[in-house]
C-alpha cells in the first residue's frame, strides 16, 4: 500500500528548501505578483481518498491546463469530427513562438498548441449558446464545485496583450479553420485560460480522465476510447517543448500551465496536481516537475 | 491470467483476412520483393515464457528498429554525455523528409530521426575498434543468438541510394556534430539498418528494456534510469510522424521500421514483436499497428 | 528619337488579339467583376510629354502599387530611421502566403511584402493626424489630380476578409514593431490599397521617382539618395515572387498590383503605366508584363 | 567624357586610409593569410581602353564569381533547358546557411546560391569530356589569357572541409536534380571556385556580358537574350543576402566572392573589377562595395 501522505509531506518539505525555484511568468501583471515560494500538492485516488500538502487549497491561474478541459467538452459535443480540424501529433516547437508555422495547411498539430486550442474554442463557440457561462458550468460540474470562477482581470489583460493569439486566430480564419469571428473565439479562449482553481479542484476536475470518462458526480461525458485519446495527447503533447523530458521523468499523462500548475494522472489509480509558480526555461513549473518525478519514483507508478 | 496465445492466434487469423494491408517500401529492391501476406507475432513475458503465431521465425530487415539497439549500446558506453549531442524531444516531422531542417544548430531533435541516429552511430565509431563487428556482437548477445546477421545486399543498396542520409551526415559534420568521417559513420549506419531478425529475436533483444537493463543472458548493460530514458524516447518518438497516434492506439513504448517490423514492451510484463511488410502512409506497418492495438486492448495493458 | 506612340499603339493592337490573358483576382468581389479585355497604357516622359493608348484613362484598383506611394510618404517623414524597422532585401517568398515566416525577429524583409507595408502604414499613422485624408492628399498632390479617390467598397471588402493581414499585423505587434493599434494600421492599409487610379494618374504620381524626388507640381519630397533607394527596392522587390523574371524581361524599377496595374520607370527618361486585369500565376498582370517587355526592347531602354 | 583614371586613383587613395576594412574569410587557410591592406581596381570600357589602380594585377581566389562564368558556359551548351532545373529568383537567404531549405522540391532558387551552382556544375560534367580542363580553357578564352590557373591547394582545402556543399549535392541527388555522381560534381565545383584571377583578368572575362555575348576574342558564346538573363540574375541575386543593398548603392549587375573580389558592369559601357579581401557581415567585400558606389555615383552610371 502506497503511503501518499508521507510522500507528499516529504515533497513539500523538500520544496521549502529548494533554492532554484525557476522564474515567474511576467507577461501578465496578474501572474507576475505571485510569491515564488508558494507550493501545493494534492492527490485524489481511485477510491476518492484525498491527500493534501502545502498550499493545495490556494487558487491560481490554470492557463493552458484549461486546454484539456476545453478539449474534453468539445470532444463530448462533436466526437471524432474534431480530428478533421486538428491533428494529434507532437509539434516539436515551443508553445507559441513558432506554432504559427504549423498552420500552413490550416490544421494545427495538436489541441494543446495555441492554434489548436483556438480551434477547440471555436467548436465550443459554435455549439454553445453562452460559451463562457456553459464552459464554466462544465468545469464546475466536473470538479463538483460551483465556486470556481474566471479571473476577469487576467482575461482582460491577455485580451490587451495576446497579439500572437490574435495572429494565430486570424491565420486559422484565413484557412477557413475558424467558423466564428475571431473576437468571439478569443474571448472564450482568454476567459478559459483565466480560470482560477486550486490543486484540489484540479484533481477533482481531472478525475474524469482516470475514471473512464465518468466525473465525480457520476455523470458520463466521454467514452473510454475518448478518454484514452485525451490521455495519450496529454502524454505526448502536454508539456510544450518538453514532452519527451516529462514522459521520461514522470511517465504519466499530464498538462502544465504558465501559472505554475501541473496536473497528471494514472488511469484507475490516482490524479495529482501541483502548484509552484516558478517556471523552467521551457515554461513548465520547475518544482512541480521535480515533485511529480519524486512521486512517481517513490510510488513506482511510472509507466516505464 | 492473460491468455496471450489465444489472443495472438486470433490476431493472426484476423490478419489473414485483412484486405487493406498497406504498401511495401520500394526504395530498396531487397525490401520490395517481400510478400505482402507475411504476418508474424511473438511475445516474451517477464517469466520468459514465449507465445508465437504466424511467421514469427522468418527474418526481415529491421531497419529503424536498430536505432534503439544502437542507442542502448552508445548510451552504455558514454552515459548522459550523449544528450549534449542529441535532444530527447519529439520532432513533429516525417522521418526523413524534413529532418535536416532540425539541424540548424546541429543538434538533432531525438536519436530516432535519421540525423539523430547518425550521431549515435558516430559515437559507436568513436568508441569501438571494429564498429560493425562489435555492434553485431552486441545485438547477438542481447538476443542470445549468434546467428543474427547483417544483410550485405540491403546495406550496399542503401549505400548506393541513401543520398538524404549522406546529406544529413555532411550537414552534421559541418556543425561539428560528427567526429568521424562521413563514410565511416554511414557505413555503420547502413549495416546496422540492414540487420535481419525475426519476431522472436526482436523480443529477445528488447527483453533488456522490460527487465531494468539486464539482458536475457543476465548481463547488465544499462541502469534503471537509462532504461527509463530509452523507453520514454520510444513512446514519444518511436513512430516517425505517428507517435501520438501510436501512443493512443497502443500506449506502449515501441519502435517501428520500414521493413514492416514493430517491437513494443510493457516494463516488467512483456515484450512483443510483429511483422507485416505493408506500411501505412506514415511509414508504419499497417497490420502491425492494428495487432498491437488489439493486443493491448484485450490484455488491458495499455497505459491509458 | 523614340516614337513612343507608334510603339504603344502596336502594343494595344497586339493585346486585343491575345487569347491567353491570365486570370482575374477573385478574392474581392469588386475586383472580380472587371472585364478581362480591358487594356490601357500611358507614358509620361522627362519633358512631360504624354503618350496614351487603350483604356489609359479608366480607373482601377491600384492595390499593392500603393505601397510605393506610402513608402515615399513615410520615408519623407522619418528618413533612414525607417530601415530600423523594415529591411531592404528581396524575400524569396510569394506575396503573402509565407510572408509571416519572415517576421521571426519582427523585421519584415522589405516594404513591399504585406508585413513590411503594414510597418510603413504604422509609421504614417504615428506621424499623421488624419492618416487616410493626408495620405490621399499626398497622392493627389503627387499626381496633381484632386479627383483621385479611395474605393470604400473595396476597402471594406478587404477589411472583412483580409485575415492574413490581420494575422501579420498582430504578429508585428507581438514583436513590438507596430506602434499603433492593429485596427488603425489596417484601416489605413486597406484604404490605401483601395485607391482608384488610371494609367495616366499613375505615371503622374510616379513622375517623382524619375525626377530626383521632385513631383509634377515642383514640390520636392525626397532627395536623390532616397529616390535611388525606392527605385532599387522596386527593381529587386517590386514583383512578388517574380522580381528576377521582371528584371530580366523589363529591366526597370517598377511595381505591380493584383488589380492588374503595373507602373515602371527609367530615371530621367520616362514613366509608364499599364493596366490589364488578368494575372499570371505569380500575381502580376500577364499582358502588362508582356507590354513592358516589348516597350523596353523596342526603345532599347532596358538596363541590360 | 568620364575620366575613369582620376576617379579610381582617388578611390585607391581613399582605400589606403580606410580603417574599417572588414574581416577576411577564414574558413580556408589559403584565404586567411591574405593581407587586409590589399586593394585593386580595374576598368575595361567598351572601346577596350583600360584603367588600373592599386593591386589590379595581383591574383586572388575568385570563389563565387566563378558561378557567373560556369553559368555562361552551361547556358551556352544547353540553352533554356537550364531553367527546368534551377529557378531565376532571389532567395532571401544567406549564401549557404539556409540554402538547403530551398531545395524542398529539388529546384534551387537561382544559379548563384550554392545549390544552384552545383546544378550548373552538374550540367557541365554531363556535357564535357574533361570538365575541369574545358572549363579552365573556356575562362582562359573569355579572358584571352592562357596563364589563368586553378589553385589546387584551395580546391583541396575546400574538398576537405566543404561539408555543407556535400550536403547540398546529396540533397539535390536525392531529388534527382544531379545527374552525375556527387564527387565528380563537387570536384569541378571546388576547382572552379579556386580559380585565381586578378582584376584585369576579371574585367576581360566579363567583357562578354557588356558586349552582347561576344568575348574579347570576338567569339560569340551567348545571344543577346542570354546575356540579358545573366545580367538580370547578377543584379537580383549576385550579392548573397545583400542584393537589394548592392542594387541601391551600385545599381549595376555584378557578382562578389568571399575572396574579396567584385566584378560589375554596365552593358555597352564598361566592366569593372575590385579586390579588397575584408568582408562585411554579409560576405561581400567592404571596400569593394564602397568603391563601386563611389564609381557609379561619380560617373553617373547607376541605373537609378
Amino acid at each position: 500500500m502506497v503511503d501518499y501522505q508521507t510522500i507528499i509531506d516529504k515533497i513539500v518539505a523538500n520544496s521549502k528548501e529548494a533554492t532554484e525555484r525557476g522564474v515567474i511568468a511576467s507577461y501578465i501583471p496578474e501572474l507576475a505578483n505571485i510569491s515564488l515560494h508558494k507550493f501545493g500538492i494534492h492527490i485524489l485516488d481511485a477510491d476518492r481518498k484525498t491527500y493534501s500538502a502545502g498550499e493545495a487549497l490556494e487558487g491560481f491561474s490554470i492557463q493552458s491546463i484549461s486546454k484539456v478541459l476545453a478539449l474534453a467538452f468539445s470532444f463530448s459535443l462533436v466526437g471524432d469530427e474534431l480530428w478533421k480540424r486538428v491533428d494529434v501529433e507532437p509539434s516539436g516547437d515551443p508553445f507559441n513562438h513558432l506554432s504559427l508555422l504549423e498552420l500552413e495547411n490550416g490544421i494545427p498539430r495538436n489541441p494543446f498548441i495555441n492554434a489548436g486550442a483556438l480551434v477547440i474554442a471555436d467548436v465550443l463557440v459554435s455549439h454553445l449558446e453562452n460559451p463562457k457561462e456553459e464552459f464554466l458550468r462544465f468545469v464546475q460540474e466536473l470538479a463538483n464545485d460551483s465556486s470556481i470562477r474566471y479571473n476577469e482581470k487576467v482575461a482582460l489583460s491577455e485580451k490587451r496583450t495576446g497579439f500572437k493569439n490574435y495572429a494565430a486566430a486570424n491565420l486559422l480564419k484565413s484557412y477557413g479553420n475558424l467558423r466564428n469571428d475571431v473576437d468571439s473565439v478569443l474571448d472564450l479562449y482568454f476567459y478559459q485560460c483565466s480560470l482560477e482553481m486550486n490543486c484540489k479542484q484540479l484533481t477533482d476536475a481531472f478525475y474524469i480522465f482516470m475514471n473512464h470518462g465518468t466525473c465525480l458526480r457520476e455523470k458520463s461525458y466521454l467514452n473510454l476510447t475518448q478518454v484514452k485519446r485525451i490521455n495519450a495527447l496529454m502524454l505526448t503533447c502536454g508539456f510544450y517543448d518538453e514532452a519527451g523530458e516529462f514522459a521520461f521523468e514522470v511517465g504519466l499523462p499530464g498538462k502544465s500551465g504558465v501559472g505554475g500548475g501541473i496536473v497528471a494522472l494514472l488511469p484507475n489509480t490516482y490524479c495529482v496536481a501541483t502548484w509552484s509558480p516558478g517556471l523552467n526555461p521551457k515554461g513548465n513549473s520547475k518544482l512541480g516537475m521535480a515533485a511529480l518525478e519524486e512521486l512517481t519514483t517513490k510510488t513506482g507508478h511510472s509507466i516505464f
